[in-house]
């Protein structure tokens, strides 16, 4: 029998993706899905993608049934308000919103400029990055999302961090490139195709909130995230750079990021030596929850440069819930998450 | 001693590129600049590419003072409804919106789906397409603006109405392909850049309101516009499908075009057997006045698809205004308008 | 047991694509995959999307085994010279090239400009798009690709000449938007970016091959493609302007679109009063099997305008070669391609 | 009396830019335009937007006739071998290349990877940036051209240099994100738009040989440029990071970045806290000879971030060359380069 899911908050781009994934996932059936600006309308009027694939409708987040699982795809800010009630909706909860990524409500008011609503809630939740957390998930009942800037980011750092490679002692910069699917279904002045195509729009030098993630999943305090918008709708490509401890040489490079790709089945190497794909490039991963390593070694100054490409709305939002759902529930870690991603593209 | 204008709705995308345009032309002065939205504010804030150009702000349209010439860059339906005071401003007056380009208040009715508000302004105005009306322009007071899609289609079928060339049993059909740029500085929620990247969105099969601005210049009654958004910002692209009279040639063709360009400094037959640029395009116009027109003929059956592309904000609006501008003040037409535009783009 | 395939010419976007697409089908199991250009290397350094999901590696036709089934996905001209060697190798082949796709010599040399060189052959295969020839081909031996414009067209017409409703005392003109991918993995000078960026390129008023599979398909001789070339990577959509026998109605043609959606599972209607995706786009389908049609009548002069998209590399070539393949091997038709397709993108 | 120039290597799109920009310069005669490879082709066949601007065609570089100033824009490495001839065609030469922009044979070994061919000329040549060598330009007579990338990385730390500002114990990475147009006309296999679409590629983590140029002209050795290619034609973004010294501002940032815009008329700070455009952007540059110049300082730990964005055709070549020209002949410094760029683009 098919485990029952509801998706609060299912019209913008998280969500929309998120069912996508579940409506073939083959261990579960959607029973609901709200919205409140597309109420009544079919699920397919929205995300077209999905038209001849279900005649689901929106329906109302005050009319939810209990169910075995329950999404939450809302605006940051909501869940933290609702979470008394979503609990009992629901024994297992994913959240893909911002709201319970942090474990320390001190952190939360530093980068989200006040006070957590429910701050008793942070530590009952699992942080919803499998490659980081995923011996926790299949006891979690409770698993947050992911920041899709963080994700990159943390990708990027950790088969650093997991070999210990990096001098402390110097500061991380991660440069961040990201399409515009990142500024939500909503969009801003901005985001108007005429004022967004074409940019290299350096949005925010530092200062923004992933940073927060990625203290404190990577441990590290030393660090920012430059935020670089470009001409492309699904994509992130983070480009860490830093420095290695004395003596460490490509080969343990090598090592370490070998490491982590044969531990995660979403983790890939692309360092080529031929053809036009030699590094990491989220293009070729729309669709898909593959996060794509690279890496180079200036052994004259100790400089690493540590790539990671992800489609911030798979790897970097509903993929990664998908993964984390599959192993809160023990079933296979890739289920309903096959799609290999398109060449060219 | 130069000529003073002033510019009433200076935020929009035709306002800006009109004051691109008149801040480096010769012969005139720029008085002030209304917005309603981006009032007090430098108009380089919102036009960045005029930093370091002008120090103007944008003022009040109820503060304007007496001036040479006026300049109408509102979003449509409001000139007509306050023309009467702007003619008290100005001896002349050049209107971008589409307020005054139908002649006709049966056929603005037929199209707009309401009453004209000055039914009879609507004579006093030339329609501002110098290729058409050039003749009329030294001695006209008020000009109209052009719609950007008529313009492509007017200039498509201009040489080969010119020459009589064209079967009138039969239907023209004219295929538009344009950028988003039309849809204005405020968008919509298709024109957020990950809904409009990528399209090729016929959003309008037939019913284009610029439709009539081609039954009324080109004095055809059987003409569709059929619209496509395609992705580029700058650029409109008309492909028009016609029979010419039975004997009519290439060559009739070749010396049709050839004679529309050497009578129209801004027209230029693009019609190359090498190289990659063999057939109009707009990118390569962008910024320019320029109408680049092109042709091929299926002699076995009459069948001419004849092409036309332009920059949106320049022939297609600002740029022919200006050019209307220069012959109203019997200045050399191409003044203020000698950017080449730019390869590659 | 799975069947055993073998793919002819791998390296390409069609092969890349139908790699792609083979590998993750239930029912087969690719044995070998040759390339010219990049033999000995994985595939995954070609089609980066393939990494981790095989470590084939191109090699040699010459050392092709007998196998099951065999893809053909050379360059046009190859396979005739080639196809007696092929059909020992195989019982069952499949060929994407323009190769076997006309059933008439003469019209193959009319429009390809040379003699065929295996005009015997041109009578054993099928058409390839089983939305016209589903019946055939689970007793076919050969099945022919189709070409991506004129499948694009061919659907747009489908609705209307299955139900009978033109004109056919009127010309039909197609007008063709298509992607960059239609150029091939090889390019061109028009193809580099700089080029073909921010393009509306009409490359082909008329005469484009891809003509002769509608005049064949659908049975009609005044027909014209007229081709543009626009900024997308994937994608094909094709507006057909036509005229309706007098006195259909929209009614006539909702009819007769639910009809052809109703008996195909890969053709979908699309045609919203609301919401953003109110016309078939061709960008919501990169990588699915998807033809998505539309229309608008004008009944005051009974102008139809029929609307079909489709991604070229899918619908347009490898997906519906796959369907032939699951259709000529009694499989379910839908297997192995199941991929929804994205929104955003 | 204008001075008559010609242009050695006009075909690609340096070149190009070149053309266009001394067409329509009011001191200047376009005498020779040399292409090997489109030898008797009119200049607009292959540069579109010249069409109607010049009857030029191609001609054979073994021709040339003396000449006020002679132009070289062919690729790398083939005028170093050439100098000792074009000296005797023009007492004033500006070349584009890279073949004399550094001033130490040693430099350009370590970075080239072979001996310079002429390495006594090296000092005899200005470097072309003018913002860095105004005063000598007026006595030269010959110029190099500057590197794209280094261009955008020097007048990033130009402010911060000029003012002394930084801790030079720390390293400055530069960051730079780059459009197609650096490819060059000839592309390569990564540059057919259908892989080049959509891309962040970071093709070079670091060894870009334009890094010679930063380390030559700010003088500091620890500086790393890392390369990435976004889906742009024209432009090139650098953020900078560095640390400056103790007890540095923002408002002491602010006075060293107004002072290096008051001093060059093509640098602009750009550094808004309202509307769209808050940050430098290379988008809105295309086609002009502006930089615009931007910062963030973390007061916190004295993290700077410093932005320059430039087309990198104009002030990252054609631009810049036609600048020092002006200063070479004691001409307005801004002759020729009034263009003030799109918006919207």
């Amino acid at each position: 029998m098919r485990a029952g899911i509801s998706i609060i908050g299912g019209s913008g781009y998280g969500g929309g993706e998120l069912l996508r994934l579940v409506l073939s996932h083959p261990c579960v059936e959607v029973k609901q899905v709200t919205s409140r600006s597309h109420l009544g309308e079919y699920v397919y009027q929205v995300h077209p993608n999905l038209r001849k694939r279900t005649q689901l409708k929106f329906s109302d987040s005050t009319a939810l049934e209990p169910v075995d699982i329950l999404f939450l795809a809302q605006p940051h800010g909501q869940a933290q308000h609702h979470i008394e009630e979503y609990v009992k909706l629901a024994p297992r909860i994913i959240d893909l919103s911002a709201d319970f990524r942090l474990r320390n409500s001190m952190l939360y008011k530093q980068w989200y400029g006040k006070e957590h609503a429910a701050p008793a809630w942070l530590g009952k939740f699992v942080y919803g990055l499998p490659e980081l957390h995923r011996a926790e998930m299949p006891m979690a009942n409770y698993i947050s999302g992911v920041g899709c800037n963080a994700t990159a980011g943390n990708l990027a750092l950790l088969p650093l961090m997991q070999a210990d490679l990096l001098d402390a002692s110097f500061p991380v910069f991660i440069e961040i490139k990201v399409g515009s699917s990142e500024s939500g279904a909503e969009g801003n002045a901005g985001s108007n195709h005429a004022e967004r195509a074409n940019v290299i729009r350096t949005f925010s030098a530092f200062g923004h909130r992933h940073t927060a993630e990625v203290i404190q999943e990577m441990k590290i305090s030393d660090v920012s995230l430059t935020m670089t918008a470009v001409d492309l709708v699904r994509g992130v490509m983070a480009t860490a750079h830093a420095r290695v401890s004395p003596g460490v040489t490509t080969k343990d490079l090598w090592k370490a990021y070998r490491a982590v790709s044969n531990e995660n089945p979403f983790l890939r190497v692309v360092r080529e030596q031929r053809g036009i794909y030699r590094v990491p490039e989220p293009k070729i991963l729309a669709g898909t929850n593959y996060a794509d390593l690279g890496f180079e070694l200036d052994e004259s100054n100790r400089h690493v440069v540590s790539m990671c490409a992800i489609d911030n709305l798979m790897k970097g939002a509903s993929g990664s819930a998908v993964q984390c759902l599959n192993l809160m529930m023990s079933w296979d870690e890739m289920l309903g998450l096959e799609f290999a991603g398109l060449h060219p593209i």
